[in-house]
């Protein structure tokens, strides 16, 4: 049985740090970078953040989106991406929210989950709207090939607390239920160790309170920089478990490119600033 | 400027009915008609679904999952279902659930709506658990090119209580919030008519009670038939607008493949069941 993605990840972090490389082609950092807003243009980008990104850091998110906007060439430069990346040694965090019924969450999780997959990640992230229940197919297939799950708990943006801080019960907000919820689902699949499923969490707002280390959950912190959080706020939010901690930058790191060495320098010094922090 | 999304789906309801095709290539229905799990496979469904539902419904609804699980050569495959559907006069919804913080939504809004777009849909679907109003990408884009939105508010599945049936303040949990939210946007938008902000509501549930007329949306009622509900519970759940309802079967359909006379008499059958209830 291979290692399992929190195995892994503890592995890289020991090794180059934790900061994870969001690999988000938005459609300025084309332009600022010089290179055409299409399929071709993602190709280029992808080579130049996979040039910087290997032996700089262990991990590299790309968020689906913006390789969905160039549609099937788009996810053929994606499919790219994420198999060259995991064949430099690279894990992969594929940013894609899926969540729907449990029939048609089978056929996502086959998508992006296990050896066969046609975009197989390391991990993916997915949004809970319909129920962490309906997630079962997700968690099979994670478990069969040694992935991560990261479902979106509490998101950094103000206004997903119409939905993330209602009561859900027993005097908890729906984020902080989902958290429990993970906590009891992964005691159940990996006793006694960080389990598959951890969680999306925003590293700027703590409160009402996350009871984060009881999780035994790795934990995705996205938007370091651009999304207004940065190191020691990550710090301050995880300081219950921040050997769990994924910290994801996007835009913060790509301001520093196109050029390969000035782009590898920024992700390797936030990830030395990352490292003596957590 | 071209009719709304509303008024198309009214003309196209008034022609054939109000039914949605759910054109999902789940591996066994793709076993069962012989063709082989795989992108060669996808294309000979989609030639199938098309010849049964063109002239027989006025509306398609592809699952993006079943897509992407065979890779960027099924998103291929998925565009031109989409483009093929639209020249002959068919709405295409394209099911796609994304939902996320507001510049990737941007993104993902670039990649299924509008003029450009590489798989222009005329409406998609969304999930709220970031917010409703991170969403803003989305509806914009929407009304510039008269597109239709169908934000999910109350699920089919069971498990989506745990989120779907949270306590959101005044007295609402969190779908009928949602609801509530998506009629005052859309009365906003689009005052007195129906808006271009829908919602995705199961047809089976009525507990709580939800305010459907007042949202002034149109409601996507998706699984008739395999998840439960029949023409009949779509008529009890939506007899406070029924000439608002967007039925959709997949499932229950495909069964009568692969033979397009016998898919497309299933079609008109449910069409004419559901037009007499509605």
């Amino acid at each position: 049985m291979a290692d399992s993605f929190a195995e892994r990840f503890a592995a890289v972090r020991a090794a180059l740090g934790p900061l994870v490389f969001g690999a988000d082609p938005h459609g300025p950092v084309l332009r600022d970078w010089g290179l055409n807003d299409d399929a071709d243009g993602l190709e280029r980008f992808t080579d130049i953040v996979l040039g910087a990104a290997a032996g700089t850091v262990g991990l590299i998110k790309p968020q689906s989106a913006f390789y969905e906007r160039h549609g099937w060439q788009g996810i053929r430069a994606l499919a790219r991406l994420v198999e060259t990346a995991r064949a430099e040694g690279l894990l992969v965090i594929l940013d894609v929210k899926r969540g729907d019924v449990g029939s048609t969450n089978a056929a996502y999780a086959a998508a992006y989950l296990g050896d066969g997959a046609p975009l197989q990640a390391d991990a993916i992230t997915l949004s809970p709207y319909l129920g962490l229940g309906a997630m079962g197919e997700f968690v099979d297939r994670a478990r069969l090939s040694a992935a991560g799950l990261f479902v979106v708990v509490r998101s950094s943006n103000p206004e997903g607390r119409a939905v993330q801080g209602a009561a859900a019960g027993g005097g908890l907000t729906v984020d902080q239920r989902l958290l429990a919820d993970i906590g009891a689902l992964n005691a159940r699949l990996a006793p006694g160790v960080v389990g598959p499923v951890g969680a999306v969490v925003g590293a700027g707002r703590v409160d009402p309170p996350l009871d984060l280390a009881a999780a035994n959950a790795l934990l995705l912190a996205p938007g370091i920089g651009a999304q207004g959080a940065g190191p020691a706020d990550v710090a301050a939010t995880f300081a219950a478990c921040p050997d769990r901690v994924l910290p994801s930058a996007s835009r913060s790191l790509l301001a520093a490119g196109p050029d390969a060495g000035a782009l590898r320098d920024a992700a390797a010094r936030l990830n030395q600033e990352l490292r003596a922090l957590l």
